[in-house]
């Protein structure tokens, strides 16, 4: 089967957050979806690798916080390549604490979910969880996936439903170019790669220079 | 809770087929989306009331095929306005057959599924399913839901877990318009409505133009 079918679904840009022991944790997601109208319900899929994964399961709570277009890519690659493990990704980003959560300032706006059931999808969950409020923040138009890829030049981390592990090169991914070996973006500068400054870093996930690698 | 913050998530449009006893079955959906990566999976959230909840939950099989934005409305209108209790949906629609499903023509390219777990979720059912197999049929353009909402002026079915029960009236819809009053289509050519020819159907749902109703 050609994997980029899968590529053709459609999806928008969230970052799912939550507190737990008094500590925020969060993370990217794409996939998420309404799933009933009355009372309003969403499902979103987490890998039971991400460390989010665990800190809902054991709090049933989160705010969906629904990222426009204009979303700093630094503050996504931070909540979405970096581990809560070993990382406070919220240190240095913009946000406010609602119902207890905490929501990203800039967003379009955010959900709080409060988790109602669980289903285990093998290397992820389901969580289905109602929407017990929320408040619109901008009317900026909310980020799609295909916005992230193809205007952004994201990737998704290996823990997402959607990752696209056989992804064939993009046409900007020239031989001789240079790609961040962790997010994936794809350095399209005037400048040559090679002449940058020692304390470049990769726009997205904001790992050095040195983590870019030669597209061969 | 102001609705509309439920509108700024993102999804495709697809129409999700099957067969039973030799019948073609099918509904249009926007909420599903990929579960897991290996083996990939996805997930549809379908209405009990909907004639495609029982039989996809008897023979546990189905196709989504993903909609380009060039796909005709009239097709959306006939799978997602009508029951397949009483419409062949698919008289009149181009499809072929790919392992015992319809798939229609003229798609972005469609995955074959097999639900493999469901949820039940009130008014809804998750349907998680594996994807067997699976083909890309052209490089058009998926159509998203806001295409759908706001270039086609399509709107969703009471049975959609996206149903916009409270939905506000549009710029366009002003008073003393005409609105189809089975898909929310808002007419706006040139011709005042009172002029059109009496067989003018809604270009959405095809009901005939009596089915309209002025906008007060």
């Amino acid at each position: 089967m050609d994997p980029r079918i899968l590529w053709k679904l459609s999806y928008g840009v969230y970052a799912v957050c939550g507190q737990k022991d008094g500590k925020n944790f969060g993370c990217i997601a794409n996939s998420a979806m309404q799933v009933t109208a009355e009372p309003a319900s969403i499902a979103v899929s987490i890998n039971h690798d991400n460390f989010t994964h665990g800190c809902l399961t054991a709090t049933g709570r989160f705010a969906l916080c629904i990222l426009p277009e204009s979303y700093p890519p630094l503050a996504i690659g931070k909540l979405g390549f970096y581990s809560g493990r070993d990382t406070d990704k919220f240190a240095g980003l913009e946000y406010e604490t609602a119902d207890g959560l905490p929501v990203l300032k800039g967003a379009c706006g955010y959900l709080i979910c409060q988790v109602r059931q669980t289903l285990d999808a093998g290397t992820h969950t389901i969580f289905l969880a109602e929407v017990v409020d929320g408040a619109l923040q901008s009317d900026a138009p909310p980020m799609t996936y295909a916005y992230y890829h193809d205007v952004i030049k994201g990737k998704s981390p290996k823990n997402a439903p959607t990752y696209r592990g056989q992804e064939q090169k993009k046409p900007q991914e020239k031989k001789g170019g240079y790609r961040c070996s962790v997010c994936g973006y794809v350095y399209e500068g005037e400048t040559a790669f090679e002449n940058l400054p020692e304390d470049y870093v990769c726009p997205i996930c904001k790992v050095p220079k040195s983590r870019f690698e030669k597209i061969s």
